[in-house]
C-alpha cells in the first residue's frame, strides 16, 4: 500500500531500525535500532509528528541514527550516535521542536545537546531562494 | 525569489559551498566547496540534472559534500571525502546514474567506488510502502 504523510506540513522521524550499533549480534536478535523504534513508539507522541521505521539510513558506523524532516518548506536532518536505551524522550522533545519551527531550524541555545554534536548531514528546503 | 527545480522529477546535486575541507584558510579565500562547484558547473550539465549551491550541508569532518536528490519517489544520497580537483567528473556521471533510475537506487555494480564507500547518509522516498 502506498500512502504519504498525513498533510505536507506533518513531521516525519525516520528510525533506522537495522542499525547494530557496531555491534556483532545473532542473526535473530533484536537489533539497537529495533530497540530505539520501540522506546520511541512506547512513548506518547507528540502532535503532528509520525514515526517511520526505514531498512537502512547508511550511516552503519555511527549508529543508531535518526532523521527529521517535515515538508518541502524544511531542512532535513540526520543525527548519529543515538543511543537505543537513553535518548528516546530527548529525540521526541527534539522533533517537538524541529515540528514548531517554520524552516526545521531549531535555535542553537534550545536545540538538545546531542543535537548540536552528532548532526551528520542536513539537506536544504525544496523550496530556496534563488541566491543559496 | 522563490523558485521550485523544473519538474518533480529533475534531479538536484546539492554542493556545499562553504566546505574548508579541514584547512585552515584565510577569510577571503576560494574554499574547497565552493572550488567543487566551480569545477562541475565548468563541465556540460547531464540532461535533466541541476546543480544547487548550499551554505552548509553539516557534514563538516568529513567535506567536502554532495547531496542528490530526485523529488518525492528518489531516495536522497549524501557523499563525503569530495575532492574538489579529481571528482567533478565522476560525479556528473553518477548523477546522471541516479536520474536515470527509478527510485535513487543506482545498482551496486554500476555505482561510482567512491559513491559505494563514502555514502554517509541516506534519506528514504517520501512515498513509500507502510511496512519499510
Amino acid at each position: 500500500m502506498t500512502i504519504r504523510p498525513e498533510s505536507p506540513t506533518a513531521t516525519e522521524l525516520l528510525v533506522c531500525v537495522k542499525c547494530r550499533r557496531g555491534q556483532e549480534l545473532p542473526g535473530d536478535a533484536r537489533r539497537p535500532g529495533q530497540a530505539l523504534y520501540d522506546g520511541l513508539t512506547a512513548l506518547d507522541c507528540p502532535h503532528g509528528l509520525r514515526i517511520t521505521p526505514v531498512e537502512c539510513l547508511q550511516n552503519c558506523d555511527y549508529g543508531c541514527t535518526i532523521a527529521l524532516r517535515g515538508g518541502d518548506a524544511k531542512w532535513t536532518y540526520v543525527f548519529a550516535n543515538v543511543d537505543e536505551g537513553s535518548h528516546p524522550e530527548m529525540i521526541l522533545s527534539g522533533a517537538a521542536q524541529y515540528h514548531d519551527s517554520t524552516d526545521g531550524v531549531i535555535p542553537w541555545r534550545e536545540r538538545p545537546e546531542h543535537f548540536k554534536r552528532n548532526c551528520i548531514a542536513r539537506i536544504p528546503p525544496v523550496t530556496q531562494t534563488e541566491e543559496a
